[in-house]
């Protein structure tokens, strides 16, 4: 085990029901709030009805802020990042998946700050503060209701970008399963592979190997995201299983799979983003085509754990360490198969011939991101495993 | 699953080595620190010295409480919270093991009271404030360094009871291992079998069944503590697994395992109180004669879950559900003799005439959880099978 600083303060407010707890948690607050929200579904749903009239009931006055695109823009945050100013905002209402709580959290450091909020992500600043955030989750996948981070794409850089700043954590998460039942199965799949993803990452990539609790903390949450997400797609109202994907999806990328691992890295979502930057593909179906490519990448680069994950996570009966390893990155695609989640580039029809310039892309975030390993040539490599 | 709150704002600093950090955390939070400590052991390995040398360098002066017993007394926190009170004490520094962290909570809360401390624990008041809390564990068993409890014996009243606030999570909780090599081999048992009671009350007890990740996260965790508490046994120095132990008590009991199980009780802790605050045995030894009794009683209530930890986690093959659930209470017994921890009441001295004594005394505690199900005539037939 490595040294480590973990902490998280976000509170979570979990069960059947609890949006309607919404305007007291934000009442805490502040009593001016932007309401930052998606295209057209929550309106659709009622759910835009339901968190507004929780919201008048606590005497709190908010300004929309809808029409959030999956894999959110920078124009669109600044835009929100205007309003905020320009309105005396005090908190920040993220009602959505995980795109509408990235583009929340940029909102909310940008609205405390004087230059352009792009330069969070480009490292040109560091986030020093933040409107207080308050999440109401309709979809789980990305952490972000419990996590620093946030994602955003600069369209004119073609860029997808990152920030992470302890003054990004939500102070309180509504995590309200119901919420979840409408979400198509497209979707659902989408999220377990997200999910599923962000476990995976440091499982694979960190060096440390004498990390038996977070390993069984990891294979856990993996077989339990696998097995109700089955349950899910036989049934999209089963409740338990909503509710443990949504926690579990939480779980995936707070900080716990990764506290006392060491270094680790995201090379599967430094590749993917370039796919969403490039293709506006969805998050967790650029994933489904990345990781069982990047697996059988790495499985000639480090089986171990690979090997591991065979035989703990996916019943692979004992073979020698490097078949294993291909059975890993074999049973996973099939998995997401299985799910109907694409698990290659020919399926959401980005050609072979744009592999180089998706290296050349995916090279940008690779330095950004430290990962020295990760050249054009070999990215170029993975993603022919992915073709 | 079940609705629930979760909300645990402990900042985490682990790592060898991480002690030398002492000061400058603490000075974060207040200038005038009370010291509190246990009998002469961080005199004698030198640690009082280091961290005192810390707080030096960091610019804080501090007033010293040390001799905290182990199952830590009432007069003594008093006398902890008059020399608060007096000397204008600002933050509250713990160095120790849960023993030294639960009396620092409550005079954290009593100095911030005007009343008797007591009545925080005998439900007289609630914790509305409490200094701030900083931690140095010397000892991974209780989890007090992630939660909000704490346990104090009254000797006039011979009550073990316990508070709970959330003001009173420490802000900062220094992990070094480190610290932890020299804990000698029935100390590092019973903080063992602490850490796996912890673990095993929640995941008997609830009733809802559809927990899988709650589930499998205990499992992985009591898996972890045994195969790496082994491994500290053969080698006091086994720097990752001593590692491994400290993290693993901490998720014990910082409300993760138990989050979304609904309702559950404690009653293996309910009646192990009774046993420290008759016959002061050190609490995980009380605990590795009860948990095992208990659960031959419980194999008898309700057999399933047993029957589950016996097959993923004791490798129980397949046999009917009542036999995987006596073969449980049975394993784990065996594991604690392996470990030379104690299971039976007799081999601590304590007689069998006692057992009504112990009950009578026990059954004030479950009063006080509300465990309705133990009545005295209950608790005598599970501390029969302890005997």
């Amino acid at each position: 085990m490595q040294p480590f600083v973990f902490h998280n303060p976000t509170q979570i407010v979990f069960g059947a029901g609890s949006v309607a707890k919404c305007g007291k948690v934000t009442a805490r607050y502040g009593k001016k709030a932007l309401l930052v929200f998606g295209r057209d579904s929550i309106r659709r749903t009622g759910l835009y009805e339901q968190v507004t009239g929780t919201l008048r009931e606590a005497g709190i006055s908010w300004i929309d802020h809808g029409g959030v695109k999956s894999n959110p823009v920078l124009s669109h945050v600044q835009q929100g990042v205007e309003k905020a100013k320009n309105r005396q905002v005090e908190v920040v209402l993220a009602v959505g998946g995980g795109s509408v709580l990235d583009e929340a959290k940029a909102i909310a450091a940008g609205a405390c700050y004087d230059g352009d909020v792009w330069d969070f992500f480009s490292d040109q600043a560091v986030v020093k503060q933040a409107l207080p955030l308050v999440t109401v989750l309709t979809l789980a996948a990305t952490g972000s209701e419990m996590n620093s981070g946030g994602v955003v794409t600069n369209e004119a850089t073609q860029q997808k970008f990152n920030i992470g700043s302890p003054h990004l954590f939500p102070k309180t998460s509504i995590l309200d399963p119901e919420l979840t039942y409408t979400v198509p199965p497209d979707y659902t799949a989408y999220s377990a592979v997200d999910a599923i993803s962000h476990l995976l990452e440091g499982y694979f990539t960190s060096t440390d190997r004498a990390t038996p609790l977070q390993d069984r903390f990891v294979e856990g949450l993996v077989k339990t995201i696998m097995e109700c997400t089955e349950q899910i797609l036989a049934d999209p109202r089963h409740a338990d299983a909503r509710a443990t994907v949504m926690w579990s999806a939480t779980w995936a990328l707070n900080g716990l799979s990764t506290a006392g691992i060491g270094l680790y890295g995201f090379p599967n979502h430094m590749i993917e983003h370039s796919l969403s930057a490039l293709y506006d593909v969805p998050h967790g179906a650029g994933l489904s085509i990345v990781l069982p490519g990047w697996m059988r990448w790495q499985a000639e680069q480090a089986p171990a754990k690979l090997a591991r994950f065979a035989r703990e996570v996916l019943g692979c009966a004992a073979v020698s360490e490097q078949e294993a390893a291909l059975w890993a990155a074999d049973g996973l695609k099939a998995w997401f198969e299985r799910i109907h989640s694409p698990v290659s580039l020919s399926q959401v029809k980005i050609p072979q011939q744009d592999i180089p310039a998706i290296a050349a892309n995916a090279v940008m975030l690779a330095e950004k991101w430290h990962l020295k390993a990760y050249t054009a040539e070999v990215i170029e490599t993975i993603l022919r495993y992915c073709a």
